[in-house]
């Protein structure tokens, strides 16, 4: 079996009608024939570096030693912002400097972050709107061709972070939020297994209710088809968070609910 | 030239917004690193599987023998319903045992089906949402890896089959149906060239009328460039089927009407 | 390091909701195993052929040495109207003979231009809709396996062009267009930085106003972030056109502007 050849993951804002990705695969593909070039989104909503944060996080474990994310989702393009690589035992991510790394921060030990310095590794281009094919596809390129990290610029220890609601306890109910929707319309809060397995030790009781706008959820299936057609449903889905839905139906729509709503528990 | 990488095709209602396709490509990735990774469509609409049944039968044939296709559109995920592998002698399918795989096994002959051994080859998950990443993709990798069909679990010979819709005759008239409408809008009969050239020869005559909705079509044209941009025009297409469009235009939309329509030839 | 696999782009107005795609990739892969292929865009809007040219101006130069591009942008389709194949030093263009490759045409020097010769290469096929699969896929494998250009058929001196828009210098002002709207709404002009500066000097002012609808933009900023959230701004793009936005907003939709639209420098 061959080496594997190098993967680099990309996450952006930019849509799949115009040219932008393309134009970021032809310059790596120009700089590393052998790169092989997956995508994981480009339908995040212009300029929402909090539901790019959320899609990265939600994936990145799954890919392969190695891998080189580049994230762009950066609407302080060709302002002073940094553009930052961090670098795990495991893999590279590269984004602006504006919080999109901060879920991947939040997980990861012993993260080395460092400013990618600008005018050595950007092409040669009339304008500064295209950070994406000038500067982050050549450093994607470099990296999957094995330059260390360390070439790229000095460490920092200052990244911008996001904040990340955390779900909180207050009394007898545990206060969480929705952190996002999917496109079935299925509601993902930021209430872990874990956390809700340890309020029920806390307030002694495995029975406890969800709330959501005006209307309550009994307990939690296992699966969505065991969910209610008419009612909304909850469940542990398989990131281990608690998930709202509708049987076959999109939750979000039904309760005019989206990412921000709060959800409790009690 | 060196030998052809395994080839995996994707065929979901997963969209692409979310980080579902992209992390069953991480897993498949992960555990086989030569693999190609080919997307049929994630825009299957949530929950129709037929209309992911018609996808895969209208393109499958046209990939290179040992291709294995991963249909996950999948609204039991986390019940009881069967995971299937269906083995042909060029292919391999996996999909939900839930009609996904009928026109595909009314097209082929001599299919050996199994029911995968979901325990043995699942991830380790908190949920049981998302058989894509946990259940197919690790199945997809080790299928792609070399591992023989007969590994993944015992042979059944009871599939779920969904009704697919055939042309009737009724009298002087041929009675079909629209089963398919893409995206320029053009509506997609059931019926086929073979099956209006044997009517024609029963009922003893060449000249043919379509009538659909309230309309009338006369004869058929060779191409679109040969439609009317004001009536709807039909002609037989490239899957060797009967036709309904409206020159550079959508006949759906003109038409108020989609998948079930009834398409009368007298 | 192993010589790279031939790299084919596909440019078309498919999208990726049918099989349309994914069968022009089983064709590819089938004759071709070695290939690699890339998705452009397949959400050109229906039969916009100057949309996708410009699609294509805007990205093809980052392509590697050698790529192949496929662009299936065809409303004539079935009919008698010329497939193509322009040969430049670097690359291979392939599409129908509509205007598609108009801008290529326009920037490129010494090409080759072949009308491919249908009967030889198409795929054996009951309709004739679908050339993306039938004609240009298979010509695309082919080209990658290695025949030369001159193996498709001759050389022909009349390809159809599309007008392409030029400012016109008026008196003292330089009248434009929006030649792109691209997915965040930023309208992008026909007017480079070269001509704006070279009428710059012809009017003996740097000082210029922009002028759109019914909106002045006073001067030009340097990056997204510099503009206003309130009104227009306008900047050289980093293909080095004037494009007029609107900060962290759609500015075609706040202008009820698009393709067309006139833009006035004076």
């Amino acid at each position: 079996m061959p080496e594997a050849r190098p993967l680099i993951a990309l996450l952006t804002d930019f849509g799949e009608h115009d040219w932008f990705v393309a134009s970021m695969k032809g310059v790596i593909l120009s700089m590393n024939p052998n790169a092989r070039v997956v995508d994981i989104s480009h339908q995040i909503p212009s300029h929402q570096i909090d539901e790019a944060a959320y899609v990265l996080e939600a994936c990145y474990r799954y890919f392969p030693e190695g891998t080189i994310y580049v994230c762009v989702v950066d609407p302080g393009v060709g302002s002073a912002r940094r553009v930052i690589l961090a670098t795990t035992s495991r893999y590279n991510f590269l984004a602006p400097d504006n919080g999109l790394l901060s879920r991947v921060l939040q997980n990861e030990r012993n993260v080395k972050i460092r400013e990618i310095e600008h005018a050595r590794y950007r092409l040669p281009s009339e304008g500064t709107t295209f950070d994406g094919r000038d500067l982050f596809a050549p450093v994607a390129a470099l990296l999957a061709n094995g330059e260390p990290a360390s070439f790229f610029g000095p460490v920092i220890n200052d990244p911008v972070k996001s904040l990340i609601w955390m779900p909180q306890q207050q009394g007898h109910t545990l206060v969480g939020r929705i952190d996002y929707v999917d496109r079935f319309g299925n509601l993902i809060s930021n209430v872990t297994v874990k956390q809700m397995r340890d309020f029920q030790s806390t307030i002694g009781t495995s029975k406890i209710e969800i709330h959501i706008g005006a209307h309550v959820i009994g307990e939690l299936v296992g699966s969505y088809s065991q969910g209610d057609y008419e009612n909304l449903s909850a469940l542990i889905n398989s990131s281990g968070n608690l998930e709202i839905f509708l049987q076959e139906d999109n939750a979000a729509r039904y309760l005019q609910a989206g990412v921000g709503e709060e959800v409790r528990l009690c």
